[in-house]
Formats: C-alpha cells, sequence, structure tokens
C-alpha cells in the first residue's frame, strides 16, 4: 500500500506529465487530496478573502498515477475504499460563479456574495445558518477524479469531460466503482476537490469543500468498450434523508425549471438565514432531481431539501402553507 | 368517508365544471381513477392498438371535489393516504410522444414506438423484457391532482401548471402530502393518471400505467402565500433501491445531458432486450438526477438504473466495461 502526499499535485490535465507513482492493477493507495483551493481558504478565512483567490490553483489534483499495462481502449476501475476527513471544510460562494450567478435579484435578496461558512466536520459537519444549527452527515466523495485526456496540452480542471474529471457526482463515496477509459499508456489517473457533503446540483458552485484521504484499489480491464465515466454505487439509499420538502419547478425550459425550483427552496429557506446562507445550504444538501421531461410543453426540475438537517424544533416550520 | 367512482370524471381542465362531491376540510374520501388512457388500453391489448388511441380522452380526472370553505388565496393539505391497484398495469410508447421522440435513430435503434408492455401487479409489478422477468416494487402515485386554475375555459391535461396538474412527480406516493393553491371557490380537486412505478424523468412518456383507489384526506389552510405546488415526502429512502449501475451524460445544454444519460442507460440494456423494451424500462425505473450545474461549460445529467428489478445472475452483467 502506498501513501501519494497532496504535494504531488498539478492544476491542469496535461497528458505529458511524469506520474508520480506507479502500481499494479489491483493494488490499494492512499491519495492525500488538498481542498479545492489549494489551500488558499483555511478555517480562519473571512467571506473577503474569496475576492483574493488565486483561480489559476483551482483544482489541485494528486497524481498523476500509473497503471502498469493500461493502455489507450483500457479501462480502469476504481474502487472507492473509505476517507479520512481532517477536522474542517468551507461552503462559499464566488463572484460570478455558480447556478444563479446571472439572475439579478434585487436587495434584500442577494446572491451574489462574496459568502463563506466554515464547517466542523467530526461525526457531522455542523455549521450556523442564521441563528440555526446545521447538521449535515458526511458523505465524502473526489469531485474530481479522472485519467489524462488523449489530446495534448494543459486543459482547465473545471469541466468534465470524457475522462472524467470535475464531475462533481456525490455517489461517487465509499463502496462506489467508477469506471474511466484509458486514453495515454499508463492511464494517468489523478483526483482532487474532495467533498465532505453535496446536494445533486452543486448550485452555488462549492459543496464542503475540504482536504481529506481517499482510499482507493485500481483494477485495470483490457479491450474496453467503455468511452467514458460510468459507475455503481450501494450508497443511494443510504445518502437519502427521512424526511423533505420538496419544491417543483415548471418551465419549458429545463434549465430554468431547475432554477425555479431552487429559488423556491432559497425563499423557505431566507425566513431562517439569509438567502445567500440559504443558497449555500441548498448546495450542501439540496438534490435535484428530473420529475418529468415528457408533459409538453412543461417540464419539471424538484428540488429537495432534507428536513433532518435542521434541529427537530425547526422542522414543522419548513414550509410556505 | 366518501367513495367517488371513476365513472365521475373529465378530461380538461375547466373551472366552470360543477363539483361531484362536496367535503367538509379533514375529511376523507376514497377516489378511483381510471388509468390514462381512460380504458382503451387493457391486458390484452397489443402494440398496434396504441395506434388507434384516441388522444382526446387522455387523461380521465376524477372529480372535481368540492372543499367547503376553501376560497380564492388558500390552500388545499392533501395528505396521500393509501392505494388498491387492479392487478395490471401498461407501460407504452407512442410514436412521436417521449424524451427521444425526435432521435434520428437508426435500425438496429427503433425506439419510434408503438411498443406495449403489460404488466402483472401484485406485491411486485412484473412483466418480461427480452428473455428476462422484470420485477419492480408497486410505489404508487397519481400522476395527475391539481386544482381548478384561475382562468375560465377548457384546457389541456397535459402539462403540469401553477395548480399542479400532471406533475408526475414519483414521490407523491403513500404518506406525503401534497400542498395546492385554491384558485375558485370550492378548490375543485381532480385527480387521475394513477401510476404503480415510474423512474424520475417518465422518458418514454408513460410509466406503470394502471387504474387504482386512492384514499387522501384533505385539510384547509386559509390565506396562504402558496402560489404554486409543494409537497412533504417521507417515501424518499424508502424508494431506492440497493444496487444501481449510473451513467452521466455530459453536455454544455442541460436537455442534451439528460438525453446522452438516457441514451447510455439503453445502449446498456440493449444487451439484454430490445433498444424500445429498455426505453420503456428506463422510464419505468430509471432515476435522472442532476448531479452539477456549476462546472462551466459542462453540466452532468446522470441516469440510475436499479440493479434489485434483474434477476441475481443479471445483476453483474450490467456494465460495459
Amino acid at each position: 500500500m502506498y501513501t501519494i502526499h497532496s504535494g504531488l499535485s498539478h492544476n491542469k490535465w496535461d497528458n505529458s506529465l511524469k506520474p508520480v507513482i506507479s502500481i499494479k492493477p489491483g493494488e490499494t493507495v492512499i491519495v492525500e487530496s488538498k481542498d479545492a483551493s489549494d489551500g488558499q481558504v483555511t478555517p480562519s478565512s473571512v467571506p473577503s478573502d474569496l475576492n483574493k483567490l488565486d483561480i489559476s490553483r483551482i483544482h489541485p489534483l494528486t497524481g498523476p498515477i500509473e497503471i502498469e499495462g493500461a493502455e489507450p481502449g483500457d479501462a480502469l476501475e476504481i474502487e472507492i475504499i473509505d476517507f479520512e476527513t481532517k477536522g474542517w471544510g468551507w461552503t462559499g460562494v464566488l463572484p460570478g460563479f455558480g447556478f444563479l450567478a446571472n439572475e439579478n435579484y434585487t436587495a434584500p435578496i442577494d446572491l451574489a456574495g462574496p459568502a463563506l461558512k466554515i464547517w466542523k466536520v467530526g461525526s457531522n459537519a455542523i455549521a450556523k445558518f442564521g441563528d440555526i444549527e446545521i447538521s449535515v452527515p458526511p458523505r465524502p466523495f473526489p469531485g474530481v477524479i479522472g485519467t489524462a485526456l488523449s489530446t495534448r496540452g494543459r486543459f482547465s480542471t473545471i469541466p468534465p469531460r470524457e475522462n472524467g474529471g470535475n464531475m462533481d457526482i456525490k455517489h461517487l463515496t465509499k463502496g462506489s466503482k467508477i469506471y474511466l477509459p484509458v486514453f495515454v499508456k499508463g492511464g494517468l489517473l489523478s483526483l482532487g476537490d474532495t467533498h465532505v457533503a453535496q446536494g445533486d446540483g452543486e448550485v452555488c458552485g462549492t459543496a464542503i469543500e475540504a482536504p481529506m484521504d481517499v482510499k482507493l484499489r485500481v483494477s485495470l480491464h483490457k479491450d474496453s468498450e467503455l468511452n467514458q465515466p460510468l459507475f455503481e454505487t450501494y450508497s443511494v439509499r443510504d445518502s437519502e434523508f427521512k424526511e423533505y420538502l420538496a419544491y417543483p419547478g415548471i418551465d419549458s425550459n429545463l434549465w430554468e425549471a431547475g432554477k425555479k425550483a431552487i429559488k423556491g427552496i432559497i425563499s423557505v429557506l431566507s425566513r431562517f438565514m439569509s438567502p445567500v446562507e440559504g443558497y449555500m445550504l441548498a448546495s450542501v444538501a439540496v438534490d435535484m432531481r428530473i420529475s418529468q421531461v415528457v408533459d409538453v410543453p412543461n417540464w419539471i426540475v424538484t428540488a429537495y431539501l432534507p428536513k433532518d438537517i435542521f434541529p427537530e424544533d425547526v422542522r414543522p416550520k419548513l414550509r410556505v402553507v
């Protein structure tokens, strides 16, 4: 078993990078991951610090890891075995970034940021939103996990692509297996942007961002038909909460339906906290599901807010009626 | 307690309709619902019968139910207490209708329909797809539930609107509460289009369509701020399966990302059944979740296929690697 230190990182996809380690198929590694900001956000950061972020350092990825014998046309199978968090995490709204960045909300509805929440992470992730202590169960996963691209050059880590990358899929947690195509010799696997918890959508652009260690086992499938990411997971049911308030966004444009759903949830949350806090909480805990895409001409995206993350006395108040 | 027979139905939203019954807030009713086709599809139907459907009869809604004292500006709270299914259901692809209706697939990938699957519905819904017996746990809900609109006239039941209507939200099942705005005196609640089970998305345009009885309790909230549907549910975790294969659709357009995800799942299913059977099975059991909408310029919709609905010996084969 190997440990790959977080200092061994890169922040562009670049298939000419030298591997920091070479492993055999079937071997297990512990990958130390920095947080998405590359250490620029710390437990003592304040919101205005986000204005000074050097965006070019997002995201530092640990790796690349060479898998012996991997050739273009093969596939990697990465079993995600376990995570070790480091006691804290952060959620922030960076001006100009996020699902509602271009909405012209007027005061007192201000979602523009900068806004920052520092979480204490133990058996739960804890932070205050308004006067309410929110408690989110950790379901850690790597926001970014990918192989080297087939194309030469240096590519931003922000968009996900056929190599995986910044997929931000919350179910890539303990026990899941992700399959990724191999485009270059050795595969060159990297990961980073580790999240303690996230809602489907990651609407404000950040989850509970945190450094952590990720334990993986990497296997190799020769001559695969795989041409993009695919995964298997047992973690969906356990990732769900007991009780939800849900707001359907109805629109003839799916993107706008999603915005209506999230705005609806933020309007409920804004009775208990500032709108931008509601936006961050939605990013961490609210799931966007596509209810239907067939009832012409109006589609529905529904936003599901788990009540379980609120203190018991607040839960019954979480509705608009 | 009242029973409202399915013969007391209408197939347009029309706020001038006379109520078929008047109840007091807090009272319980059993609403008999026809299937979405208004009885045109039967357990002995064949695919070509779908070409002869009189579409104007979709969907028959039982009601409207007047709630005493309900006035514009109030909200109804509808607690969904229980369902009684009737032993069968159907899933079909109607030519020209559905999420992939306009895709120019070429043979042997033919999703155009007509295609029809008849399910036996007991403790599970059972049907053969290819040579495989698929077993889907019933999670019944009304595809359509709504109040009368504020506008005079006769309106199609196909699109969902601010009155609810054809939302096709799979979590409106036993134990859930839906809140709907009241736009006219008495509220005038109707429901229909009952489904035995459905995936988030309802991609082929039909779920497991079936007649059934729905037991409801209707309460009234005076002077509500509600201006569109909202619901509370405890059924999300129980609606999930143990084991999934998941295919991320990655695209700079959210709608296209959804299509890629569903096509990916259909391509996996097509190893075991015809593509159009895969399309129907995805409609009944595959969930579309919005993984992220912030990693510019590529968004992700992931399609989650539950392996639990397959026989145990088939489950390990459900991947592409």
